[in-house]
């Protein structure tokens, strides 16, 4: 039992932020720096969300991992710091927030290096990936091996970890998924047109928490994604909090940073490595 | 009584899943393939669903029956062979999951017939179809007659099955709808562009139930639509085993394949054939 | 309070059926003739849901309006005589479901007047009218009455009636709405792309009866509208009997025909005339 | 406390109304003067929505702000005059409701100019400014404060009043939120396509009582949008009273005009003024 990548537990929860900030937005057009309502709505995750977070984990006395593009790191001088200082792993979550798939050849090896030299720079320790918006290439975990990552946190085949193996060596796989993450519940926009209706918290918390319990049921990675600028809204921080609460009073479900997660299942003996490649064409 | 398509039962439940994979991506565009997070959502369908799907029939004793694109049959040996060995049926979902409706003349038979020689090589008997997206052409039920097959479900004419006359013979419609399709509810994917609001299953259940008791007043087909790759989800699934355990309660839901349904509606003296054609213009 | 329009009730309720059948799709696009699934779709409303209805209203003992496009009284004879033998009215619902705001000059009139020749033709007495698609011109209204009815039902402008004078004469304006419209509650195509998430019955239960209450709070034509190829599927008939149901027991809703409360708001003195016309350009 | 912007409530809630009337819709394209239903939805707002609004503040004894285009003003006079007699506040919402972000440069200066002649010649006396769409751009807020307006409400950077300061001047920021805005729940055009589904006023109510309850837990400012075109509908109305009902239960929120919690923020020794500028370039 202990040397599973579970560690006992009957579903293994990280809590995870991506601390956009103004990235998503701009990447989709630069002109959009002068639209300054959409600027405002993205500054209040790194401004407003963010503390109220580390507030609520540190009541909780919880860990959790902060996927932090270079770009509001370096931006935001101290944010990463801040986060790493109050117990929590920041994480590789590129540079610009463009989307690997939509990178000219090349490009995404340069803003995946550019992320890591700023993280360097400012002395946080990188051990995992994720890709901006979720849309990795096959490049992308031949990158995070590459650069000597423990694992990455952008693909979807599974809903426990697996490894990934590559000519680079492997990486440990921690699945999302987007009926885990909060942008599809409560993210809009009109323009960047983002969204459809905005979802209660209420609704959340019970789509949530049914996925835990049955996660608890299959044993799984309950790999929780939120965003700053849409979870920190004061509602939607409450419905966070209930649903941790609710994990923790069922007893089986350890909450773990996502690196402590990866380093369990780096060494687990009943994970096999996957070959992950491009399927055949349709013809 | 006996006579009749339903046996007897208030409502019979013809559980269905396509297991579609990457084929609705890739048909949507070849440069999909290299969209390495979007191909593990999908492949996740039958890598983590299907398997686990079979094991809640297992569980609950109950036959189904797999939609299954000839191209996914093709490139996962033994898939469709496997769900055949557990007691399910196996049925014609197009061999690459384009569109009738969006194919060059000609085309359409091709598809289809390749299809077939599929799963003529691997052994499995098929007995009916189902259109891509269910986007039928005038032409498609002609197919299924031409080739022998005993029944098509990709209309929606009614809500209990019909039998459709062409040159080429009669075949037995088990009519699908979109509010029995877990696609509408579940599915999400920002590039291509799918979906709108991800919904609980809390609230598909409910949806699922009502349908499922007002078919037992009406006495129609419960023709459910699952994907692997959304259903298989952990909370999912647990919806779709308390929608089943509901409808067992009843006592008056029969759970058949639709093969078997297909077998008593065919020589249910009571269905008139129904001639299918255009519509005049509009003018 | 008997000279008034809702004859004393505390909210008149008109239950009303847009047979649009075929139309609203073709209007879209000729091509969607070919499109075997998409017309079964369609046809399913006069085929399966009509008679539904028509049941559900002898039972109840209810008298309903069905607004039918000429097109599909002229496919169908027989539809609309047998809707008008059961004890219902039966209204101008244009004849080919185009739009009026997107049809060149003079193409409106000749639509109006086309349907109004097939109802002539089939002996069927024509009181009112409803734009196709709620998409009235500043025309349609003096069509209305220059024609000689008695009722417009295709503006927004209040929740009571109110009467409309053009130089044509006056004309009583049943007022829609889209929230009581069950289109936007439970269409789905995806070509045509139509309608978002599929809701649930018994979230549009709640809503209509959340409204209905309120209406009887504030004295309104809860005028309902809803489509037999969306209504008519097993739970969503379930749903509009308990709503029905429930406006029953209240005691204090009048369930007419649109014609007869279009006949007490001709006369009813409080009623006064507004003269509709285009808003100043917003220069 | 008492020297604090929320004068020792734990939640102040503004009740703002947003009288757009036909202008977000002409905005979009004077084409639609044409279209009769839409213009009728539109006006539904001032004729039926407003007075409705005004009954329900008088019956609670409520002070609130109306956000009025001054072209709305413009044509029809009195409405403005009729609000502020009511004890309400009267705020400037541009004059055309074309959005800053998509104006031609200089355009919203005279946009915004223009609207408060239109205010001025009514005698209107006014004190904040909310940007068409929430679309402010970054010369917004020093057009409030060189105009010697107190407050701004358009912008989302916390969920507290700011202080911004410009060349111009300091102003006080009330922000706003998507989600508490009645547009992406109820709102549904078909052209201009406008919404998704329509939600159901229990849903809104639960959201908007879940977010009230949080903000009173982290004291924040219940800064609340609604469109009379929109909430003025009867359900949406019932949904608004029980909301303040809750509200005013509680004991500790603060209903008051956008103009006094400026005025009480503008001097509240806690809150520092923040420079807002457009973010550095994504490179």
């Amino acid at each position: 039992m202990s040397d599973s990548w579970n560690g006992g537990a009957a579903a293994v929860a990280t809590l995870t932020f991506d601390v956009d900030a103004e990235t998503p937005v701009l990447a989709h057009g630069a002109r959009y720096a002068e639209h300054a309502s959409t600027m405002s709505h993205q500054a209040y995750g790194p401004d407003v969300g963010v503390p109220r977070i580390l507030d609520l984990l540190d009541e909780l006395g919880l860990p959790a991992t902060f996927f932090v593009p270079g770009w509001v790191a370096e931006q935001r001088p101290g944010l990463a710091a801040g986060i790493v200082e109050r117990g929590h792993e920041v994480a590789h979550h590129s540079y610009s927030h463009r989307l690997p798939t939509s990178m000219a050849a090349g490009k995404e090896r340069a803003d995946f290096e550019r992320a890591l030299e700023v993280f360097s720079a400012q002395g946080i320790e990188i051990s995992g990936h994720r890709a901006a918006g979720w849309e990795a290439t096959w490049a992308t975990t031949d990158l995070v091996a590459e650069h000597g990552l423990l694992y990455d946190s952008s693909l979807m085949g599974d809903d426990r970890p697996y490894l990934i193996s590559s000519d680079a060596g492997t990486v440990v796989e921690l699945p999302v998924h987007w009926s885990l993450d909060d942008w599809e519940q409560y993210a809009f926009l009109p323009d960047p047109h983002v969204g459809s209706v905005i979802e209660s918290p209420v609704k959340v918390l019970e789509m949530w928490r049914t996925e835990l319990d049955a996660m608890r049921h299959y044993r799984c990675l309950f790999n929780l994604t939120c965003h700053p600028f849409l979870t920190g809204r004061p509602s939607r921080m409450m419905a966070l909090r209930q649903l941790i609460e609710y994990g923790l009073e069922r007893g089986d479900v350890s909450f773990v940073r996502c690196r402590d997660v990866a380093r369990r299942a780096a060494v687990d003996p009943a994970l096999k490595p996957r070959r992950v490649a491009p399927p055949a064409p349709l013809s």
